[in-house]
This record gives C-alpha cells, sequence and structure tokens, in this order.
C-alpha cells in the first residue's frame, strides 16, 4: 500500500511538470490516461526489484523513475484505442482519451506522455551516470526495436511469430521494469541487471496468459472493457490453444518460473511478495468467483496454488 | 557542407538502432519519415553553438545529440500530417507517411521516432552527465510543457494567444537546439546556457516569418506542400498583418536581433556564418526570383541585405 501511494505521488509530481504552459485541453487528456490508474503492475515491479537490490536511493527518487514506466504504458493504452487500431470507446471502464477528448488530443497525449516520461527520469534525484542506462533501458521496452511501438507494429505485418509478438506488446516493459529497478539498486555489474531480463520476461509472458484468461472468463464490468475480443477477431488466446485448465497451468508454471529466474539478491522477498501480489491480480475474477463451494475441484485447486 | 554530412550520418546511425528488432513496415515509415529530409535547420543550430562555444567533443558525439532534435522535428511532421489533424497528402515533394504507409504506421512511426531521439542521447560518447541536462532540454522543446506538442494542441483550443501558440510550435526546438549547443560546448556555467534561450526563440520567430512569406510568395512544387494554405484557412500570417514589404523586413529585424542576443562565446564567426545560410535558406524563393533585372527594387534590396 505504502508502494503504490508513492507511485500514484509520483505520477501526479510527473503530471505537475505540464501545469504552467500546457494548453488546458491537453493537460486533461494526459490527466485522464494516467488517472485513475489499473494495477500499477510495471512501476511496482519496477520498485520491488529495486528493493530486492537493496537499492539505496530515496523512495521518492525510485518511484520517480517507476512512474516513467507507468506513463509509456498510459500513452501506449490511448494510441492502441485510436481509431485506426483498436478503435475503443471504452477503457478501464470509462471512456478512452479519444472518445473523451477528441482523436488530436488523444495522438498528442500520448506524445507528451512519452516526452514526459523522459524527461521524468532525468529530472529524478538519483546520480547523474544512471540516467543514461535508465533511459536506454526504458527505451528498449518501448521503442521500436523490439518494445511496445515494434509490438503494435507487428500487427500490420502479414506475418509475425506469436513469441515475437508478444514479447514486444507486452514483455518488453516488463523487462525494462525489472531492469530498472535493478538499475536503481545500484547494481554496477551490467550481468546482475541482465539477468533481471529474464524474470521481467516470464512476468510478461504470465501476464499475456492472464490478459487471454481474462478475456475469455470475465465479464466487461469487472474488466473495464469488452470481452470475448480474441474469439470474435480471431485472434491467438492460450485460453483456445491450451483450454481453461491449461492455461490457468502455464500462468501458473510462468510464475514459478520467473521466481526460478531471480538472480541471486540481497532482499529477495520483496520481489517474492510482489510476485505473489501479481498473481493474485492476474488471477481472472471469474475463477475466484468459482472458488465458492459450488467452485469446480480444478477451479479452487488452481486458486490455492496461485495464492500459495 | 561537412556539418551537413555529419548531420545525415548521425541521422542513419540512429535509424540504423531499429535494424535488428523492429517490424520491416514500421522501419520502411521511419526512414520515409527521416529520409530524405529538408534543410536540417535544428541540427545545424545546435551544431553551430556547439562549435560558438568551443565543443571539445567528438563531432560525431555531438552529431548524435544534434540529430535527436531533427528525429524529433520529423515526429511532429508525421503526427502533424495524419487526417486528424492537417490531412496532408504531401510532404517535401512526396506522399506523407500516412499516404505512403497507413495511419496506423504513421502514429507509431512518430512514436518510435520520440523514444528514438531520446535513447540516441542516452547513447551518445558523451560525459554521462550531461545526458539529464540534454534530456532535459530536448523535452522541454517538444513535449506537452511549452513544446511541440504544447504548440500543436494549442490547435485544440477556442483562444490562445498567437505568440503563445507560436513559440511553443516553432520556437521551443530551436531553443532547444541552440541550449543543447551551448551544453554540448561544454558550458558548466548554467546562465551562459540560459542566455542562448533568446537566440534560438528569434530564429524561431524569423523561422516562422518566412513560413508565412513561403506559404503567401512560393509555389508548390519548390515548396513541397500546397501553398495559399494560410489565406485559404483564415490563419494568422505575417503577410497578411505586415504586407509582404513589411514580413521581409521583420523576418531581416528578427534576424538581426537574434545576432545582438548572441552571448559571448569563444567563436561567435561559427554562429554569425550558420545565422547567415539560415537567412538564406528562410529567404522565400519567390523574391529570389524577382532579384533578376525585372526585380522590384524593394525585393532586391531585401535580398541583398539577407545576404549581406
Amino acid at each position: 500500500m505504502y508502494v503504490a501511494e508513492r507511485i500514484e505521488e509520483a505520477l501526479e509530481r510527473a503530471l505537475r511538470h505540464c501545469e504552467t504552459s500546457s494548453p488546458p485541453g491537453l493537460r486533461a487528456a494526459m490527466h485522464h490516461a494516467v488517472f485513475p490508474g489499473g494495477a500499477r503492475l510495471r512501476p511496482g515491479l519496477c520498485l520491488a526489484v529495486a528493493a530486492a537490490c537493496g537499492s539505496e536511493i530515496a523512495i521518492e527518487a525510485q518511484a520517480d523513475v517507476a512512474s516513467a514506466i507507468e506513463l509509456l504504458h498510459c500513452a501506449s493504452l490511448v494510441h492502441d484505442d485510436l481509431p485506426c487500431f483498436d478503435d475503443a470507446a471504452v477503457r478501464r471502464g470509462r471512456p478512452s482519451v479519444h472518445a473523451a477528448h477528441g482523436e488530436e488530443l488523444a495522438v498528442l497525449s500520448g506524445d507528451g506522455l512519452i516526452v514526459l516520461a523522459f524527461d521524468v527520469v532525468a529530472r529524478a534525484e538519483i546520480n547523474p551516470v544512471l540516467v543514461p542506462k535508465l533511459i536506454r533501458c526504458i527505451a528498449a521496452g518501448v521503442g521500436a526495436n523490439g518494445g511496445l511501438v515494434a509490438g503494435q507494429a507487428w500487427k500490420s505485418e502479414r506475418s509475425v511469430g506469436l513469441r515475437t509478438y508478444h514479447k514486444a506488446k507486452t514483455g518488453a516493459l516488463f523487462e525494462a521494469g525489472a531492469r530498472a529497478g535493478a538499475l536503481l539498486g545500484s547494481t554496477k555489474d551490467e550481468r546482475r541487471v541482465d539477468a533481471w531480463s529474464a524474470f521481467g520476461l516470464k512476468l510478461g509472458e504470465a501476464y499475456q496468459v492472464a490478459d487471454d484468461l481474462r478475456d475469455t472468463l470475465d465479464d466487461e464490468e469487472n474488466l473495464g472493457k469488452p470481452v470475448g475480443q480474441d474469439m470474435a477477431h480471431n485472434r491467438p488466446n492460450a485460453c483456445i490453444s491450451l483450454g481453461i485448465d491449461g492455461a490457468l497451468a502455464r500462468l501458473r508454471k510462468l510464475l514459478d518460473e520467473a521466481i526460478e529466474a531471480m538472480p541471486v539478491c540481497p532482499r529477495p522477498d520483496r520481489v517474492i511478495e510482489w510476485v505473489e501480489h501479481f498473481g493474485a491480480r492476474l488471477y481472472p475474477r471469474a475463477v475466484r468467483v468459482s472458488e465458492q463451494p459450488s467452485a469446480s475441484a480444478n477451479g479452487s485447486r488452481v486458486a490455492a496454488d496461485l495464492r500459495a
């Protein structure tokens, strides 16, 4: 809870940078894109890894860097929702940015959030020599070379491997979150930072499977956006390829593999705790509900496993 | 010419970062956005100021930083041309990015170029403590707080002062170019860097007047985009408010004021030379043509002044 508040404070601090010379409509659209947020998983991951690595940087400065990752995530959601992509009118249970503020301000608020994210890292009260490393790490997570932007652009290609797509579209920013946390943990040994990549990527894969499960099992009110979209649009979904039990087993396995992939660090408990929290968030609500007495044996078992 | 080649090389180097893990369509759209370029005025300004300040950083690294400014300028052109803004099918005499590559890849190539720009600064072979200063300087030039993104967003407001709009839409990136050059010139004194702001802003104002003159006097073939757009869309234009001679005089005055606003530096000739080159570029072709024997007395005089 403490960490979650720090992230919200850092995001508010970031948006305050735009208060003096930003047109009111743009400011409102950027605020709409960021607040109220989702689970803030990616900045939470960054801070958990920083804590695990024994970071001695002030928590406010850590949260500033983590908030940059969330700003980039929010920017990508705004652009993904645009009419030329998903044309989504609803996001997080309320109008998407372009539905509420128009397409122009949706494009510009996404652009503004991308720029703001890098500005926030550059302004963070950290050793300045960390800044280029963090910028490169975060740019790799979101950029055209294997990051979020590449992931979205793979959709415009005639053919793409599913792993390549998911790694860029989902995995790369989890990877960046974990690596940025390791950098904040004053990890001077670059190989140590690299070792956190596999951990982040596994969490990204787990998130993807959970997303497939939610699209299949959840309802629109809880998910905050339409469900059953993968089936409707003939998109790949782990529930279709593996079945629901298979997808749940895969989610569990990926979380275990993430923990196994964790490099040696001073406070591993800080990350394990976060992965458990993450697993509980990922776990689809429909199956959580089925844990009631009427639950299927499978549903209960996996639910218990996930919270173990 | 030497400097111009360095800028092209740096831009090519930047785009090569995206060669390994970027979808081919996205890569092509980003390349289309950057090559062949325009006058590369903003990175040229950055390098001229760095030279004037006696920068001892290797020219390749200086050019990397300067190229980041151009990448951001290119990104803004791609997004400005989108159907929801200017809906421009033509840019630099050939199809705009969305006309050639579709709207999705136009949005994404703009996003990718923004991320790449900050990545390029972070990768530049410069003292790492310069990186946060450069990132903040460049973010101010393009961001939602008084930069390019704010400038474009002012268009969505019911009312805005023309100076506020032009300062954000045009001036801020010239200002950033000049300040970034001063930072590369190892200017440790922050006030010295600040002193280059006024110089950059004057050049931005001059560019705006020249843009108005070109829109009024040039033809589509030379300009590479439709002319007479300000009159057609009832947009403010210095030629309408001041008359053509008045606008030409204002352009000359702004260039003089820019030179006067230059702070003391070891090699002022390097910047003065660049301003003269800049003035010659800004000078509208229609009036250059009118310098022939049939030219009006006014046209000839101002042309001579501009090259003096």
